[in-house]
């Protein structure tokens, strides 16, 4: 054989416990550490079957949908993005993107690679978008699919979803919306607010590992599914053959692809916390701790990017870096200092704020003083270390 | 809200430890177990990138490669099947595809779902396919890519894939191969057999849980990929952006989608494990366990599947199902005594065969004899209820 052992395996594998304040991952609670060290059970194995359908009635309690397709893909939060887009598009149809950060811009990347006619309305940075402007679109455009994101976490804004859905249906056109970032801890009413396709992300208010994808498609969406032309384009995100296997239409559950008892039992976890504390407390809680850090920045004489408190994510907190600090600096001071991730901006936002995540497990008041104390710290720092470097 | 807490959330999750000797996933040892209870890394923390290095040593070893672009795909072995197609692939291309079970068939599944015109060869059941045989399908059908199984685990079939590359390259066709269910068990030398494009499952031979997908491609694959002239169909699957974040490429890690760090830990501890042991040493094991599973059968008078030895899988046997006997009166007795797991057929064997899988962690004498107590006891009890109810 001519590729030998290589040596950096024999070493210990190095995973520090860190306090994870940025936009996600966020610490997993130690039921759910403790539950993926289980024992691995097979995908078509009946505990395995009862695992799903107890995650089926938690995804429906926490989208608050009846929808039969509820279920969790085996894919990181970017690939429910796109399962929505590949199983309601097909090449030529067309969808309109509200773009208001870089979820918006690789929602617009995926349903290009469905051949899909992508239009897009925007904002300035840190904006949501009103209902006038989305009618206006939607009117303008018509469009076969309308897509928005609820919490965009690159910018830090809060996107209310009420009222949209009655807007696109009177256009004849279905909702697609992303809640990664926010579900759990803002209001979200699936059913009421008419919205046909949902998902959401493992890793943040939830606290289970990233790799598991809850999703849910309303009974419209369904049929706009099944009675495609094409069938859809990628295998592996087929809602029509993963739900069989979910047990989600009439007939037998069928193989579709190995999913990881590992992550489900997990994913059962989290769930079973959310509902032992209840989905209004869980966003009470959120709403608590984002209050707690408003208020601290503002003490701190730190300006947060979004400037109306309605508009604002509770689970990530943009702040404006300020004049004669750089943010490398700050970040840098809390994780070695402290084993603290905070976290600067993505995409459109980069370089230009600061990120704190309060999400799931660590949505906690003593978290939000300990990240208020560190950020403090670490502002001073990097103010001295520039005025030093000037002198 | 409308949807009310499901009560199923609030008992105690069931997850039994059973012995999983079917077609997989298998067992993962205590150590790989252990690591997935660690705490949670984010995606871009220069602890999970120095993981993500060393799992890229680990796969060149398994696959006997050099190749740059070697990664794990955040995905099911299915994913990286599709990641084969998606990358290699464009509308309009030719692809011709080895088929002799489930697995040939979901790479025609596939291929067609990406717009390929898809040419096939086929055997018969339980039979693999001879060099001049694809010689002659690759010299007239003139494909881009060729895709073979080397472990055919519907049939337990084992590919020899020595010469293939050689053929396909004279014929300017890349060759790819699914290693899902053999790479462990069986010699593999991606470099020195010019295999284009590789792929393995975590959970069969490596005994790490499902979700997180071994692959390669060769530098002629990059380069076809490179020189596409539309973009991969599948942001998800996308091996130019994925290939950034893993650091293939020149240039800075950029971030693609959130890699889970769980399984990025465990996939190290699997491969750590394998590096302890050694790939001739860890063959050795699965083909010794392979051959007293073989004279164990012989001794009960079970005929194989596969007829001729050396084109049976070690991971993954296959035996006729007796007259008389029903195969789910042996399965169930199995796991309903004995907490063991055995199977029945798939796809094209289904009904007719039981699979026995011997894979990684369970590959040991001891589960070798277990089994075969456990058959022997299953099928006594299957026809003497049979006998019972003819009487």
């Amino acid at each position: 054989m001519d590729v030998p052992k290589p040596e950096c395996l024999k070493k210990n594998v190095n995973v520090p416990n860190k306090l994870l304040m940025g936009p996600g991952p966020s610490n997993c609670p130690p039921r759910v550490l403790k539950a993926l060290s289980q024992p691995i059970l097979g995908h078509m194995h009946p505990e395995t079957f009862q695992i799903m359908d107890d995650i089926k009635e938690g995804l429906k309690y926490i989208f608050q949908t009846n929808n039969t397709l509820t279920l969790a893909l085996s894919c990181s939060g970017h690939g429910g993005m796109e399962a929505v887009m590949c199983n309601l598009i097909e090449e030529g149809d067309t969808i309109l993107i509200a773009k208001n950060g870089i979820w918006g811009q690789r929602a617009e990347d995926m349903a290009n690679r469905c051949g899909a006619t992508v239009k897009t309305i925007d904002t300035e940075l840190g904006d949501n978008f009103s209902l006038a402007r989305i009618q206006n679109a939607i009117q303008s455009v018509k469009p076969k699919v309308f897509f928005i994101v609820q919490g965009e976490s690159s910018t830090g804004v809060y996107q209310p979803l009420e009222g949209i859905g009655d807007i696109c249906h009177r256009y004849n056109c279905l909702l697609a919306v992303d809640t990664v970032a926010s579900l759990g801890a803002v209001p979200l009413l699936v059913d009421q607010w008419n919205i046909d396709a949902i998902y959401t992300g493992s890793q943040k208010v939830l606290g289970v590992p990233p790799g598991i994808t809850p999703i849910s498609f309303s009974s419209r969406a369904q049929k706009i599914i099944f009675s495609r032309k094409t069938p859809v384009q990628i295998y592996y995100l087929d809602i029509t053959q993963i739900g069989q296997q979910w047990n989600c239409f009439e007939g037998p559950r069928i193989y579709h692809h190995t999913v990881s008892s590992s992550l489900l039992v997990a994913l059962r976890e989290g769930l079973a916390l959310v509902v032992e504390e209840g989905l209004e407390e869980l966003m009470k809680r959120h709403r608590d701790c984002a209050k707690r850090l408003y208020d601290g920045l503002e003490k701190l004489g730190l300006e947060p990017f979004v400037e109306e408190v309605h508009k604002r994510l509770p689970t990530v907190t943009t702040i404006k870096v300020p004049d004669g600090v750089n943010w490398l600096d700050v970040v840098g001071y809390a994780i070695k200092h402290f084993n603290l991730e905070l976290s600067g901006g993505l995409g459109p936002t980069a370089n230009k704020v600061f990120r704190i995540g309060l999400m799931g497990y660590n949505a906690k008041p003593e978290n939000v003083d300990k990240v208020l104390k560190v950020l403090q710290g670490g502002l001073q720092k990097s103010k001295n270390n520039k005025c030093l470097f000037k002198l």
